[in-house]
């Protein structure tokens, strides 16, 4: 049986087609990189059309690859199985972010579709326990410890994917709005510099349609911030790139490492 | 036996001067409004002079009142017993303001003098359970338990003073930055608008050294941020200057109650 990667944005759809031959669905208007991979262009307005595209391509696993926005829907190109779905995909948006990727994954699966994750087809993307870059110092794992304890606490409320401490004290827990977002506004409003970003999937979180990842550009950003070391859950946390984030790490004299 | 009140900046020193006569502790480099009361100058650096003129002017009860910076101190104008004080402040330094502050606090209560909060001069400052502009509808009660749900989970952490949820999402979650850092980053950085502004004081807050307050900037802040929604905890938060938090709310739109 064949497999296919829903494509969203970013390295990760070229990244899990090196793991083998998979088809590319391309959703209409979302920006996805070229690919040597045969296509399926779909919408989101058509997901009847899709079930049986990837029935005709033989395809039996799917993969979800990289940012996907909530577009807007055309109704008049809607088709008649994806009208029939929306009450289930209105009622979990509005639950979040979370809720709507189980009810995605749980209306492919009905279709008789597995849902692999990225770690499943590219474990190597994760980071083993352990530095990577540097190790971190006494001062950066009291503060690696206290925005955990804030993630934990955070957990059951299916909140906070990552948080930010510095000299002990928490200025930054992630939101809504993404890592990206809280890096910036500790950068603009931080005391100080240094401290460190604890990036970690939510306990609730449905690690194959959704596995938090970083890359160079997150060590950027975070060096921007003010901060000094980054920490990854191992086994849980995509890195995108190594060998640039490792880089990256070593041009900002950023420290990063997986925690159990 | 005599009041004083230390003096930060703000409204709420004069406003708990207008609960009887009191001495104004004015420390060098507190911008501090003009008030008609005997003024007794001080330093940070010199709490033993600052213990001692309290003691001549007959002062036995302290209200900290308004925001107090951490200036820089002066080792050349420290006297002998700031310096001896020195080691335990800059050890409660290390654990936050709240520890900063219950230290401050246990310093002046071993020179026998009475720490009051503004609340106990004032307790017509705070809400009665209720709505006090408006009330909240359905949606806005939702948004309002998921931002207290998030308070109340990170509160042993001693984190978080007020945080935001809009359509059932958490925005925004104060942080060392204050609520409004937390507010400008909510208006810059979320989707879509409405959404409630929660805020009461953390569980391990000493309410009598630094009580939340909100105000009629607080309301054009929150309106800024897009947010349709203010609760505050009834009996723990400071509304300053009521009449004109509550024309600020009339002229955004915007609901204000207290939750007990």
């Amino acid at each position: 049986m064949a497999r296919a990667i829903i494509a969203g944005g970013g390295v990760l759809p070229g990244l899990l087609l090196q793991a083998g031959p998979a088809h590319v669905v391309r959703l209409e208007g979302v920006e996805s990189a070229p690919l040597d991979a045969p296509d399926i262009p779909a919408r989101f307005e058509q997901l009847g059309k899709l079930f049986a595209d990837l029935g005709t391509a033989g395809v039996r696993d799917l993969v979800f690859a990289g940012a996907l926005s909530r577009p807007a829907l055309d109704p008049g190109q809607m088709d008649a199985e994806t009208a029939a779905l929306m009450p289930r995909l209105v009622s979990a948006m509005g639950q979040g972010d979370d809720a709507l990727l189980r009810e995605i994954a749980a209306i492919f699966e009905a279709q008789d579709f597995r849902i692999l994750g990225a770690l499943d087809l590219r474990p190597d993307l994760a980071a083993e326990p352990g530095p990577i870059c540097g190790a971190p110092g006494a001062a950066q794992g009291t503060d690696a410890a206290r925005a955990r304890a804030v993630l934990d606490a955070l957990g059951p409320l299916d909140v906070g994917q990552a948080a930010v401490a510095a000299r002990g004290q928490v200025i930054g827990i992630e939101t809504l709005q993404g890592t990206d977002a809280m890096l910036r506004f500790v950068g603009a409003s931080r005391p100080g510099s240094g401290g460190v970003l604890v990036k970690r999937p939510k306990p609730s979180q449905d690690l194959r349609m959704d596995t938090p990842a970083i890359g160079p550009d997150t060590v950027m950003k975070a060096a921007e911030a003010g901060l000094s070391g980054i920490e990854v859950a191992a086994g849980a946390v995509l890195i995108l790139d190594r060998a640039a984030t490792e880089a990256a790490c070593d041009a900002a004299g950023m420290a990063l490492w997986a925690a159990p």
